[in-house]
C-alpha cells in the first residue's frame, strides 16, 4: 500500500522534518507543493529530492493525494484548509489555527480574526495518548503546539488522578530550541543574540496556554506557564511543579503514569532519580517523563522531554496520519 | 592607598574571575597563593602574571597580606579559613563551608562533617544589600552561592512586604552555565554532552536550597527549587513564581523593589513587559529583575538574573572586600 | 538473512553510533559485548537495549557472531583481533591499529610498539571509493580515520588526474567536531574550555598525516595538515588548497570527480560557486565535495565534508560490513 | 584632559563594542550621533546611557566633537567622512570605504562605485604596528579590516625578513564569529543555521584580499585566503601556511617577531609547541601568533588570533584614536 501525501510549507523548520521522516516513511510518497514559494536552486550537481508541484484548485485530484500536511503559519492555514477538503483531501494541520474550540477564544490569542469558523467544530485535536479514537475519522486534523504536547502529557494523567492540590496551582517553566520560533530572521533570532544567552518570552502569556487548559482541565488561574528560549537549536523541556498530599511518593505518582500510558509506544518514564534531558529524545517521537517529590511535604516536580520538530510537531503529524490511513501507529517513527 | 590580597584557588573559575577583575582593580594588588597545586609553565613567551607564592604558615605576613580570598572547595576552606586567621589575615570565603549557621545544618546539606565549627558563629554572610552594616567589620566573611544570590535579592523584598501568599508557595526554577559547576573534568560536562542539551539536577535537594530560606525567612515546605545546565559558559537566570492578591500590579510590585533598592549600585530593575536576559548581565556585578502579574489571577513571575561569576561569586566578593577595607563599594566593578 | 554482529566500545561516541544505524539496519542483529565495562544501570524503567555479553574467548562461538566491530582505541584493538579472528569471527576495526603498513610506521606516528604486527599483512583498508575489491574477502578490515575520508576522497582523484602542481604542495586545514576526540573527560574537552572557542593541535603531526600519505601517493613535503576543534558535537569540514595549471577551471576540476564518482552512492558534488557545510553531511554517510578555482592564477580550493561518527567512523565502517557480507553496500545508511 | 568624541552606528556590533571600551577611557566622553536611527526605548526603568544626537551638519561644532568614530557601512561613510571633515571633525571610518588606494581597486572588490575619491589619498590606514608615524597626525584615519589585521600582522615580518618561498604560495584559513559579519537579520546568520555547523565563504575572492596584498607586499597570485564562519559570537583565527628554506627553526621564525614587534604592546608570542585559541584574545586588543615549523621540509604553520571586535575594530580603532589625540597608546585598552 501506498499513499501520495502533500506538503506545504515544506521549507521551514517542520515541514523540513516532515520530510525527512517522510522520505523514510514504507507507506508514503512525499510530494512538495508550492504555495507562493519563489523557486530555488539546488548547490549539488544532482539533486534528488521529491517532485515539487505548484498548489491549484486541482492538485489534490491531479496528483491523487490522500492527505495533505500543512506546516504554514495559522493565516495560511485558515486558507487553505476550506480549499483543499473541498477539493477531496484530508488536511493534517500543525498550525494553531484549529486547535481552540471557539473563534472568540482564537481571537483573544491569536490577536486576529478566524476566517474559518465553520471548521472548528469538526477538527480533531491530533494527541493521539487522549483523542486516538477520534483521530481515524477525521477529516480535518489538527496537530497539538508543541509546549501543550510536553505539558499535557506530563499533566493530565496527574488531574485525572486527582493527586494535584489545584487550590496551590500548577506551575510550568517551560524552555524551548530555537527551532521553535520558526526559520523566519528576525533581531531575536540571529546567532549573536541567542549563544550564550537565555531569556523568557510571552510570561504567563504565550498563546499556548489555553490549549494546556482545553486539553488538562486546568483553570487559567491554576495554571503559570513561561516559555523560554534555550540556545540550542530542537528540544523541548518542561519543569513542572506542583503540590500533592503530604506522603505520597515518586514511586506513587509514577505508577498513575504507568497505568495510563501501558499501552503507548511514544512515552518513556524514568525511575525515582533520574528524569530526562533533551539529548535522550532529540530526533525521537518520544515524550520522556521524570518524577521527583519531597514526600514529607508534598512538594513534587515532573520533567517533561520532548523533541519540539518531532513529537511537538512533525513526528506526532505523521502518527497522525498513521492513524487516519489505517496505518501502524508507529510506521516510520521508531 | 594600596592593599595587597591573596588568592587561593586562582586556577578555578571563580578564583580566575577574581584574578580578572582584581587587575583592573586601582587599590588592590593580587598575590597568587599556590596550595598544592602542580606547577604550570606558560605558552606565552613573555608572561606577565602576578607573583606566585606558595602558602603556608609564614606567607600572610611575609606578604604582608591584608586579606585572603579562599576561592576553594568547602573541604580546603574549612581548613585553610582557621589557619589564615590566626595568621592574621582577614578573610573572604567564596565556598560554602560557613554559610550556614549551625554545623548541623551543614552537615545535612554537605553530608560531610563541619571541621571548623568555631568559625561559624562569627562568619559575616556577605550579602551586601541586606548584611551591609556587619560586613565593613568582618573577619571571616562568607560570600554567599550563586544561586542563593539571584534567588535572595528576589524574593526576600517580596516577602518582607507582605506581597506574597505564602500558602501557595513560592517556586524557583533555575538555570545556570556550565561554569557554576567547576572546571574538573566530568562525565556531565564534557562539551559533548553539554551542547544541544538541557538537563535538571538536584531537583528540590539542591545544597543551595537552606541558604535561600535563611535569608529570605521562607520555610522549606513553602520554597520549591530546582537546579538546571544551561549549554552556556556563564550566567543564572531564575524564574520566580508565587501567588500574590488580586489586583497586585506589576508596577506595585517594582515599586516595592524600587523603594528597598532605590540607593544599591548594583540593581537594576526593567519597566512592565520586560525582563532581562543573561546577556545583559554577562561580565557585570549587576542583578537585573524583571515582573510580570497577571492582575485578575493574582499570579506573578519574577525573572532575577546575575552573572554566576560575578555578582554570583568574584565580583560580590570584591563588593565586600571593599566594604572590609573601607574602599567604595564599586571600586573596580564598574 | 540476518547475521549476529559484535560491538566492543558501544559506550564510546564512534561504538554508540554503530548501534544507533545497525539498530535500523534490516539484516542485522547487533550484540554488545562488554570489555573491562563497568555495569551501568538505566534511567528508563522499562530499557529496551540489544543484549550485553561480557566478551571472553567463547562469545563469537555461542553468540554465532558473523563480524565484530571494535569502537576501541588501538591498544585494545591490537590485543583483542587476533583473539576474535581465531575464534573464527571477521572483525571491523575502527581504531588506527592496523591502517599503517609496517610496525615501523605505526611505532612512528602513534609512539608506542605495535603488539600484532603479524596482522598488518592481511589488514584491508576499508576505504571502498578505492578499495572495494579487496573488502569483500576480508578476514581483517581496517577502517579509515576520519580526517584521512574526507582528505582522501577529496586528493586522490586530483593527484591521479595530474591536476595538481606537487612542486606547491597541498594544504589540509582541517577542522572536526569534539566528538571526534572521544568521550573521556579532560580539560581540553570540558563545555567551558570549547565554546565561543576554537583551536588548533598537533599541527603538522597528527597521526592521520600518514594514512593520507598512503592513500594518496603525496610525499610528506608535499603534504601540510593541521588539526582544529570546532565547538560543535560532530562534523568534519577539510578546506584543501592546491595549484593548478592556469586555465583549468572549477568545472574541468568537478569534472574529474563526476568520472571517478560517477557510480558512488555516498559522494556528491556541488556546482561551482557552492560548497558544502557541516549541516548538509550531518548524521549522513555523505562526502560532500565543492570547488572553487582562480583560473587566471590556477590556485584551487576544495572543500570536503563529512559527518566524523558515520562516513568518518560508523557509517562506513557499516558500508564495509554491507560488502564483507554481500549485503546491499547502502543497506541500513540512506 | 578630555575629549568629546562621537560615535555614529553605535547600534551594530563594532559600534556597541567602541561605547562598551570608550565608557572606561579615562581622557573621553562619548557622543552617541544618530543617524536616521528609529527611536528605540530601553527596558530598564532607569537608563543611563551617553547622550544621543540627532547627526546634522551642526553637530560637531555644537557638541564640540575632537573626533568622530564611522562604524557604518562603506555607503554612509563615503557620505558622512567628507561633511564631518569639512565640519571640522577627524573622522575614524571603521568600514571598508577608504583602506584600499584608487576607486578602481575599491570599484573591483566592492562592486560600487566610490563616492568620495577625493579623501583615498589622504585617508592614513591604521595599522598601528606598520604605520604608526602617519597616523598621529591624520585627519581620515581608516581602520583596518578584521580578517586583514589578523593576516598582515603575521605575514608581513615574515616577507620583510625574506623567510617565505614566495613561489610555493601563501596560504590563509580564516575562521570568524558570527559578529563580524553584522547584526542585520538573514538566512545565514539565524541561530539554527550557524550552531553546529560550519561554512566557507568568498573563498578565493574576500574584499579583505586586497588589503592584505596591499600592506604584505604579496601579488595576487601568491595569496590564497578563505573566509569562514565559526559558530560562535567573537574571535578570528587565521591558520597560515608557507614554506621556508629547510633547516629553518620555528625558533628562527619567532625571532624574526619578537625583534620586529619588540616595543609593540599588542603583540604577544607563543612558545614552540603552542598556539593561541580565541578564548586567549577575547575581549581584548591583542594579537597573539604561534609558529610551527617542520624544519627538515620547509613547511611553516603560523597561527594568529584576534578579538574581530576589538584588535579587529573597535579596540584597534581607539588605539588610533588614542595617537591621533596624543594619548598614550594603550589608554582604555588593557
Amino acid at each position: 500500500m501506498n499513499y501520495r501525501v502533500g506538503i506545504v510549507g515544506y521549507r521551514g523548520y517542520s515541514g523540513a522534518e516532515l520530510v525527512r521522516l517522510l522520505d523514510r516513511h514504507p507507506h508514503v510518497t512525499p510530494v512538495l507543493l508550492d504555495h507562493r514559494e519563489a523557486p530555488r536552486h539546488s548547490a549539488l550537481r544532482t539533486p534528488k529530492r521529491p517532485a515539487r508541484v505548484d498548489l491549484g484548485s486541482q492538485t489534490v485530484e491531479q496528483e491523487k493525494l490522500a492527505l495533505v500536511f500543512l506546516a504554514t503559519p495559522p493565516e495560511a492555514s485558515m486558507e487553505l484548509a476550506p480549499m483543499l477538503i473541498n477539493a477531496g483531501a484530508r488536511v493534517v494541520d500543525l498550525s494553531g489555527a484549529f486547535r481552540l474550540r471557539t473563534p472568540e477564544n482564537y481571537t483573544a490569542w491569536y490577536k486576529a480574526p478566524h476566517v474559518a469558523p465553520d471548521l472548528l467544530a469538526e477538527a480533531v485535536y491530533g494527541l493521539p495518548e487522549f483523542c486516538r479514537n477520534r483521530i481515524g475519522g477525521a477529516r480535518l486534523l489538527s496537530n497539538p503546539g508543541c509546549y501543550p504536547t510536553a505539558a499535557n502529557l506530563a499533566i493530565r494523567p496527574l488531574v485525572e488522578a486527582g493527586l494535584v492540590d489545584r487550590s496551590a496551582g500548577i506551575v510550568c517553566d517551560a524552555k524551548s530550541g530555537v527551532s521553535g520560533a520558526g526559520n523566519k530572521p528576525s533581531a531575536s533570532n540571529i546567532f549573536c543574540q541567542v549563544t550564550e544567552n537565555f531569556s523568557a518570552y510571552s510570561i504567563l502569556l504565550h498563546r499556548h496556554v489555553p490549549e494546556v487548559l482545553q486539553v488538562s482541565g486546568l483553570e487559567e488561574r491554576e495554571f503559570s506557564f513561561t516559555a523560554q528560549l534555550l540556545p540550542i537549536d530542537r528540544g523541548i523541556l518542561e519543569t513542572i511543579y506542583f503540590r500533592t498530599a503530604p506522603g505520597v511518593t515518586a514511586e506513587a505518582v509514577l505508577e498513575v503514569y504507568e497505568r495510563r500510558y501501558a499501552d503507548e509506544p511514544f512515552i518513556r518514564l524514568y525511575n525515582p532519580g533520574h528524569s530526562p534531558d533533551l539529548r535522550s529524545v532529540a530526533r525521537t517521537n518520544f515524550c520522556d517523563i521524570g518524577v521527583t517529590v519531597h514526600a514529607p511535604t508534598g512538594r513534587a516536580v515532573v520533567v517533561s522531554a520532548i523533541d519540539n520538530l518531532v513529537k511537538g510537531a512533525a513526528g506526532q503529524a505523521i502518527q497522525n496520519m498513521n492513524l487516519m490511513l489505517g496505518l501502524p501507529e508507529t510506521e516510520g517513527l521508531l
